[in-house]
């Protein structure tokens, strides 16, 4: 399906507005601004988006879905013929980084949400409503009903798992914004992957033996 | 001891840099506005911490070296008789994460870091170099020696400790720049506990039965 030209402003717009707002801040960021860097009109902008503060909270909400699907399709895509667990984790977990961090985006919405919070308290619901982790509770869950896991709780274990992978590499490249090599990515979801078996994994007998 | 003049003033004025810088950024805030905010001459800024790339430096490490401190002493503190290994953990993972977020501090120094870092690319260093996880490794050392634990690698172990507690608050908080209820913070650390014990916990016999 093509592109029309007006999604392609839409778009350009967003992009412009995100940079902006993430160099410069809310406050200091104007319409015109925006509409420079994205080559359209202001009132191109508002017909788009509307005010100010509509175009931030579109903005931040439209790229944080994006990531978020980006996010889900490496899970299901990953974890759809799972064969050998250790494995599929751990492509699964490589890829779904890659989906996050592919970009600048990442960075800069990290940036934009922790210097904003006050000014727009609904930036909260995005960040615990709609996060990422809960995209891996449903391969954990059918991995649990086959038996390949050992989950009463899939969402808990999902969360463990992601802290155990992505928010290892969260901390350590502070949400993003601070580099982190190939290697140490690949050492923390790994060990972390590696770990999570150890507590989740299928137990026929007693757990503690 | 009693807290000398100067002391005081060099500690207002590192309290208030700290505050104008997170809320305003390096580049708009003014040796000035920090001067007049701490009570003190602009000479009284120059003369304790040198020009204002050294004071942003220099008040972000003594900042974080303070939270690092108080961090450890919460750690030393809970883990110097473990009877209940459990327990321990969960006091000890209570008040380190107490430690570091019972002042804005924190968050303030976390937006510092993720807004400034392209211009103090030093910042980086301190994350990377100076964190808190391997402080978790001396204590977990000692009780893998005790054979209350089984881990081979403490600081790797540490790393999946603090990744299953504070790591987990870090992602849901944005690195302390969200509010959480106590609740949540509680359940966070003791499924957190409990699951990096189901995978570094002491097994008497082979680890899968």
């Amino acid at each position: 399906m093509a592109v029309t030209a007006s999604e392609r402003k839409r778009q350009a717009i967003a992009s412009a507005a995100l940079a902006l707002f993430a160099r410069d801040g809310y406050e200091r960021t104007s319409v015109d601004a925006i509409a420079a860097e994205a080559g359209v009109s202001k009132r191109t902008v508002y017909s788009h988006y509307g005010d100010k503060e509509r175009l931030f909270m579109l903005v931040v909400r439209d790229t944080y879905e994006l990531m978020r699907e980006r996010f889900e399709e490496a899970v299901e895509t990953t974890m759809r013929d799972v064969d050998d667990v250790e494995k599929s984790l751990v492509s699964c977990l490589h890829e779904a980084v890659r989906a996050v961090t592919q970009t600048p985006e990442r960075a800069r919405l990290v940036r934009l949400i922790t210097a904003e919070l006050p000014r727009f308290p609904a930036l909260l619901d995005l960040w615990h409503g709609r996060g990422l982790t809960p995209l891996l509770a449903a391969p954990i869950a059918r991995l649990a009903a086959e038996g390949l896991l050992t989950a009463d709780d899939p969402m808990e274990a999902a969360g463990h798992l992601s802290a155990l992978t992505l928010g290892q590499i969260n901390n350590r490249s502070m949400m993003g914004t601070i580099p982190l090599s190939q290697a140490e990515t690949d050492r923390i979801i790994t060990s972390g992957v590696r770990v999570f078996l150890r507590a989740y994994g299928p137990r026929p007998g007693d757990e503690r033996c």
